[in-house]
């Protein structure tokens, strides 16, 4: 073989970065500008550049994860920890306030030992503390002298929160609390950060004086020495083992045999235990506003989704137009992506990365107004977004999930490799997501369901516009195939869905018959419901983005004045997913209830043909607008330049396997170590011959 | 806290084990019965059980799993290869056959380097080789002096075999062969076992004799030493790196710089090129007939789909049993089995994993049917075997996953734990077999809708009575709800959805106009109807199955006389089965093509609603049929005794950073190793402390 980088234009691997650049011509709207629409606003897109370049251009090359994939969990919890000091320099030097933080994290592409330190210890600490405690815990923890986790859910434990039985019980001869884990079941588990790490816990347990119980309460715990870092008296603590990803978090199990801790440990802004055990609330109606801070870790979940997604849409779609295969006729072969069965699975890939993306934007901007209108003591939009997170995080980490995992197994065999860049992350947050902060079903047919339910039977009408859509009559008056196109239509046809299947549950769930199958069929219903209304909201979103883009406000807010060829771009992005992604999908609800006929179907099916051809054109642009460089997707498949097959040979060869020294596979002959006293049994001839005698004989046993 | 093991009956920990006891002694069934059932036979189920005491038995403990979960990659390789020889001296010391070893390795429970060597290298040399080669080579390689790969695909070229570009040139002169990769991306790619262990390579490569192309042809190639199992020189090959799965594999990048082999190495069964050059074929009869075996390897696939489905349906489920959440009212919080969202998601694990099961047994006998018409010169099976192959790997390995992945989600936060014992298997064949063999893609597409078709339009009846359902008239009458209980509705509901998908395909592509569209709305429906085919290949095989169960020769040929009760929840299973995994999650096909209205619709929803309560009682014997023991399932939340909490916290004590010495985490104190450098310098104050003006001044850059 001649390793030649000129070799000659026949060979695959010439043609690879010709064929991006190829692809990269054609497109016939600015992808800087389609950025900017990506992250928002051109502000928010040169803000991400900047926070990724802390990473990427970090002196240490701390971050750098050319090596990572190759890392046993040990050494990746090891290089976590580094990655997590490296972080909180960051942040502290450059005074990052939550949104950067939050990001920055989301860049750092892994989960460190600091995150929930930052998204619960941090933010719990602020938020319930008593000025006194305040003032003394604040500085602390905001420095990172104090490393907190919050340990909630025990390991028999979780969803059910009033089944926790960790106590604290007082001790007023001593004046402290009594920490106690009343058996092995009911040790704190999954607790992010506690195994290795943190210094304190948070712990939720159930509050005890003079025999006289008042529920869960939070009291703060010092874990480990400040000092040594030993564990303190009476306080256990380890790492919970392998886990589907975040390999370096060190998820804890915790168990506290007696621990006292200061009466003063109980968290003081929203109640008080005075010296005799007396206890008084406080502050409750702060409390209840505290109730919108949950819904912001969903409205963040959305946006990670929606991350990833794009992510490994990327990836993917740049692989499908630098791989070829298949009948050459004469000429090259053809791209992956001119494959109709390819393209059905990408777009739909690149149009829900996009869709989630405008919901997440959309949500943050719905949770701003919530906060503001909270300042000023109005919480009556709380119980919408609510109900609104509870649906779309369900139903946008769902999407988001099967987007990656779609994504990545359109790459073929060599989606399998770690080459992709997407195998790691396949199995990091975005399976994660699905349980964490309600479980993904749990959600859909609890309060999803209860919300979409309580707002359809409600006197008042809701007090967003989003939901007009449980009060609307049904229609979809698609006459023609073209039709399909049409915005409003779209809209309708969903929402008519969605609010069927809602009245639907409300009709089922005022039924008594028969209560034993009716809890199934609620059940089943419910989701259906819920997923059906998150459909409706995402298409929503997705509309209302696209009339700020086209409003004459669009240069203001976004940065930029999108041209006409990007802004139909996008709606025909926005009608693929509603076409292959809500409509043909769950297309059993819409002709079920009578919504749509087999022709309109048919129709549907025609203009998502026709969709994909116009997409096809337009994909690199439109996948690429996500901004992602080469040094954060870590994917020799999916890089910019295009040259996958020769990036891909030279990542196999940091495989330890293929090294010699210490750490790697081979001898100083290149030799498998240890080869010879196993195989090399066999083939020195070993080995037990193959016994035809016992064959013949023992065929059967 | 007090650990103790005789905790009050009011702990969690302390009903579980109870829990499952309670479950098993509800079932009406012989669950020793339904095992044998599972297996095929009892002689099927008690030679499973003496090919894994094999395994769990031997002296060494080389099988042994414990620790496995907490290896890296290296060491699961070092592991690995120590497991492989140990399982060829097993399967020489007992002389076993083919179907045997394919069993015994799957009870491995790991990719082994000899994978390819048995399901491929081996065959292919008995099979192509010349009387003359087969006597040389034959015994080197069944003993394990020669391990042999497979290199067939390339980097740049898979499904392809056309566009593989690996040549071998016949030099007259030396009358050798010359082995050449011309470029880095034809170099050989994923070939398991080269990497590092085989001594041998059956390589697919163009041939060229004086100029002149004689397409693809296998050469035998040696790779490594025989004594020092170094490379030889030319022969270039390393482990491709991490993947999803199979870390035990050393799926391996060959190259060949212009490597001499003599003339003799073409595999000669089917070819002859004597030292002049000249080629001839040989033994053509024989050669169309070695297509059946490619289609073995697909029936495999769709038993080992069954098996991993059923595996994580009875992890999960005993889970569910065990594991208590939510309201108590006083008493034991519910079960989470007792969830109508479980039951859905889980009943239609078990009953998928019955299906796939049945299906495998069905393919099993239809292959030897194939086989012994074979050896009589009998082929008008074979495409017959190829198309209902197609078909089925592709449908049994989408379904076959699904099970797994929604089993693991099921088990709520400690489905993401390695301890679920379901976080390795899901990632290994279950995500694998979606795409080797045939992209499912590919396969749903291409030959099995081209299968589907030709048999439609074809003037001959079919051969096998599974395919009159393509001339069968539509119909499905059912007009009360109790009728969706009916076999015979069920089946001819399935075939006419089915039927009426391929006709309209077949009209499809008679079509000419907008060949554009034509192209995507072909794959869409190609894929609809290859997968409508399977649901009901899958139903005709599961009631061929009850139809033998239920008669005279049931005893005979499956070893027990069934009981009415263990029919009745086989059927009851089906039912669940055709309208939860077919009816319902498709049920836009039935809709939309008229065969069914939304008030049958309605009906097949309160059917499966009642199905699951009566599921629900059988659930824990349906699923331990499957017959897996602890030492295999190696799953603490699964195990057979229930007591899934202890299991875990006993198993987390494993993991290596909970561990002190060499190669823990910890130091001497119990501290993380590393700790004071890195996280320790943000405790003890050294980090750069929160930078408030910089948030202050810099809140946008």
């Amino acid at each position: 073989m001649t390793a030649n980088s000129n070799a000659p234009a026949s060979t695959p691997e010439s043609r690879q970065a010709g064929d991006l650049q190829n692809e990269r011509s054609q497109i016939t709207f600015s992808t800087d500008d389609a950025s900017c629409v990506f992250a928002g606003s051109r502000e928010a897109r040169d803000r991400n550049r900047w926070l990724l370049s802390l990473l990427r251009d970090h002196p240490d090359k701390v971050f750098d994860k050319d090596s990572r994939p190759f890392l046993g969990r040990t050494e990746r919890f090891l290089r976590g920890q580094k990655v997590a000091q490296a972080y909180y320099e960051l942040r502290n030097k450059h005074g990052l306030q939550k949104e950067d933080r939050d990001r920055l994290r989301l860049l750092l592409d892994e989960y460190i030992p600091l995150q929930v330190h930052e998204s619960m210890g941090q933010p719990t600490i602020e938020s319930q503390s008593s000025p006194e405690q305040l003032q003394e815990w604040g500085p602390k923890v905001s420095s990172g002298r104090w490393l907190v986790c919050y340990a909630q859910t025990e390991l028999a434990h979780g969803s059910n929160l009033s089944g926790l039985r960790t106590t604290a019980t007082l001790d007023t001869g001593s004046d402290t609390w009594i920490i106690d884990t009343p058996e092995p079941s009911a040790g704190k588990c999954w607790i992010g950060g506690s195994g290795m790490t943190t210094t304190h816990a948070i712990v939720m347990a159930q509050m005890s004086i003079n025999n006289k119980s008042f529920g869960m309460h939070p009291f703060l715990v010092p874990m480990r020495d400040p000092e040594t870092h030993k564990l303190l008296p009476g306080v256990f603590a380890m790492d919970m083992g392998p886990k589907v990803g975040a390999p370096a978090m060190d998820n804890g199990y915790i168990t506290f045999d007696h621990v006292s801790i200061p009466r003063q440990n109980l968290m003081g802004k929203f109640q008080h235990v005075d010296k005799d055990g007396k206890y008084e609330t406080r502050n409750q109606a702060a409390k209840a506003l505290t109730r919108g801070a949950m819904t912001l870790v969903r409205v963040g979940l959305i946006e990670i989704a929606a991350h990833h997604a794009a992510r490994a849409t990327l990836v993917a779609t740049r692989y499908s137009l630098v791989r070829r295969q298949g009948s050459s006729k004469g000429g090259a072969e053809p791209q992956i992506l001119d494959y109709s069965s390819v393209q059905q699975r990408l777009f739909t890939c690149l149009s829900t990365s996009w869709a989630l993306n405008f919901v997440g934007q959309h949500m943050r901007s719905i949770y701003n107004d919530l906060q503001s209108a909270l300042q000023k003591g109005d919480a009556s939009l709380l119980g919408t977004v609510h109900g609104f997170t509870s649906i779309l995080k369900a139903c946008a980490t769902f999407q988001g999930l099967d987007v990656v995992e779609t994504a990545r197994r359109s790459m073929g065999g060599h989606g399998y490799s770690a080459a992709s860049g997407l195998t790691d992350l396949e199995r990091n947050q975005p399976t994660a997501g699905l349980t964490y902060e309600g479980d993904n079903h749990m959600l859909l047919c609890g309060p999803a369901a209860n919300f979409l339910v309580k707002t359809l039977d409600s006197d008042k009408r809701p007090v967003r516009r989003e939901l007009d859509f449980l009060f609307d009559k049904p229609r979809f008056d698609v006459t023609k195939p073209h039709e399909w196109l049409d915005e409003e239509r779209q809209l309708y046809l969903l929402g008519s869905r969605a609010a069927k299947l809602v009245r639907d549950l409300s009709a089922l769930r005022r039924e008594a018959k028969d209560a034993a199958t009716l809890a199934y069929l609620e059940s089943a219903l419910s989701s259906r419901a819920s997923r059906a209304a998150g459909s409706y909201l995402i298409l929503y979103a997705f509309n209302a983005r696209l009339s700020l883009l086209r409003s004459a406000s669009a240069e203001s807010i976004v940065g930029i004045k999108p041209a006409a060829e990007l802004l139909r771009a996008l709606e025909d992005l926005r009608s693929f997913y509603v076409l292959e992604a809500c409509v043909l999908r769950d297309v059993g609800d819409f002709v079920e209830s009578g919504l749509l006929e087999a022709e309109q179907v048919s129709w549907a099916r025609q203009t998502a043909a026709h969709l994909a051809l116009r997409l096809r054109k337009q994909a690199i642009g439109l996948a690429e607008a996500a901004d992602m460089d080469d040094w954060y997707l870590g994917s020799p498949l999916g890089h910019s330049d295009g040259r996958a097959y020769e990036r891909m040979i030279d990542w196999m060869r940091l495989e330890p396997l293929n090294q010699q020294g210490l750490s790697g596979g081979r001898d100083e002959d290149g030799v498998l170590k240890g080869f010879r006293q196993a195989m090399g049994r066999l083939t020195h001839g070993e080995a037990q011959h193959f016994n035809g005698e016992a064959a013949a004989r023992d065929s059967r046993l």
